[in-house]
């Protein structure tokens, strides 16, 4: 393989060392793409793509002959409000099938945990204290999941298969709909989904028309003492609105996994809510070994001219 | 009503307030079905069936004409091994549908809890420190879950939809099979399903076959590290084997929600051990609602001579 067959692309990201994550399994596929730290750039004009995440505001300005930003996560929301980066340049994303079971898990893992009172089992635990706690069925439990996309539908998946009562709020009745889940969709769906609902997954990607839709106006709708599980986007979530909730007894807690700042200061409030549970933007995560094959054939596609699956419309925004 | 069409019953355990539990919803719905406190019988030849859940040695004793001794529970091995329920004894149990459910939620959030590690994120919560960990994707996670059963089946499907590699050790295949699963049948059966899984889940029921079959030489077919979710009957597990699996490392924790002794006594070394997740048999509940009404259906069949659904097999133990 001769070296002008050779694309290169650049890592940038604020928050994440991603050559430690994908230097290795990049290297093992293709001698082909290389991907370089910013600081191993001997020639800006030779980059042709980034792997992105959490990029800085400047990230973008060093290279001209920039064809591609690739985001190693299923939300493109800061690539497309990125200033740095022009129309002429093709954003895509990472598209793990795996992505959505880790999600479904986590989103399960949450609704069971409060559900189920494990908090309160292990405190009795820990005080060698025998002490069962009353269930209720599952099936009399609804679970609202804003978004059914990918990750909506792995969700809603899960939660059926575990005998919960599933609403979906949708942009348009999906196809094929799940077996066992009820969809509203066109005006005022969110509202409608979360209608007496116990728990309330958000899973909407960030556009325009989504940010700041976890607010008291929607809490509202949900039976009282209601559970929200926040995977969404930081920018979704009025965080006044959400301590009144708590406050007021329209929500028993909430799982927050994503933050308008991350990683979430060591100073925010947050942390010190035994409402909250907190966690660092894990509720699910692309595999190396995708990333890098994803990667891998986008970059060649820039290169070559082909085609490949993992492009997102700028204009509906995911 | 006249008062020679009531059939009477007795409330019989020596863990539970069964009337507590049971009262309100037995008297909202029948008349001619009344079920006493031991204290409250006035003749004992009066009373033709008794409500049980862990019922003393002499529970039964003072009762002459009983012809039905109906667990609360899934599981009958303590009415079948008990020395003072004859054969002349029907022995049935509640069938409640949203047992399973239950039963597969505990057992999901019992697998998720530990494969995507929610006590390390609680600690570095509970420090308002920001450390996202790997995960692996679940397709590569095998769950064994020893029974097919109503309770294995739903375990099963819930994994499914969550993305796991599902392992079932069945006596027989079942009809229908699930989706994605892998079934292991005949000899050696639970042996094979646990051959590499990641996940050991016990839901079989206590037969003679079955006593202590949660031993050193089935841990030792296990993935290095596998964890054990024990909501079957505690007289599956071989307590000291539990204990050198765990020092060796071959399991690096387990679920324990059955014991030998119930409730697990105060001074039991278990609740110390921080290897293990101790929950006071919760797995799953028969809901008040059903058990009234399937205890209705039950004894009316005993007074009318008609059939019920409830009965179980004393040769096969289940």
């Amino acid at each position: 393989m001769t070296s002008d067959n050779v694309i290169r692309g650049v890592y940038l990201s604020d928050t994440l060392d991603l050559a430690a994550l994908y230097d290795a399994p990049l290297g093992a596929i293709a001698e082909d793409v290389r991907v370089l730290r910013p600081e191993e750039v001997d020639d800006p004009r030779e980059i042709r793509f980034a792997v992105c995440w959490q990029p800085g505001e400047e990230a973008f300005a060093p290279y001209p002959e920039l064809a591609l930003a690739m985001s190693i996560g299923a939300g493109v929301d800061a690539l497309l409000a990125h200033p740095g980066l022009d129309d002429g340049v093709e954003i895509a994303r990472v598209r793990d099938p795996h992505q959505a079971d880790l999600m479904a898990g986590f989103a399960a893992h949450e609704i069971l945990h409060h559900e189920r009172a494990f908090e309160t089992l292990a405190r009795s635990a820990g005080n060698a204290h025998w002490a069962p706690l009353p269930m209720r069925a599952p099936a009399g439990v609804t679970v609202a999941i804003l978004g059914a996309g990918t990750m909506g539908r792995a969700i809603a998946r899960g939660m059926v298969a575990l005998g919960f009562g599933v609403r979906v709020a949708a942009t348009r009745c999906p196809q094929p709909p799940l077996d066992g889940v009820s969809y509203c969709w066109g005006e005022d769906a969110l509202q409608r989904a979360a209608e007496g609902a116990d728990y309330l997954v958000n899973v909407l990607p960030l556009t325009a028309a989504t940010d700041n839709v976890l607010n008291s106006a929607l809490f509202a709708r949900l039976n009282r003492g209601a559970w929200l599980v926040q995977i969404g986007r930081g920018e979704h979530l009025v965080e006044p609105d959400l301590l009144a909730a708590l406050d007021e007894g329209t929500l028993s807690g909430a799982t927050l996994d994503v933050f308008r700042q991350e990683p979430l200061p060591a100073d925010h409030p947050f942390w010190r809510d035994s409402r909250l549970r907190i966690t660092p933007h894990i509720a699910s995560d692309s595999l190396p070994e995708v990333v890098a094959r994803q990667v891998v054939e986008a970059a060649r596609a820039v290169r070559d001219g082909g085609s490949h699956r993992l492009g997102i419309s700028r204009q509906r925004g995911y």
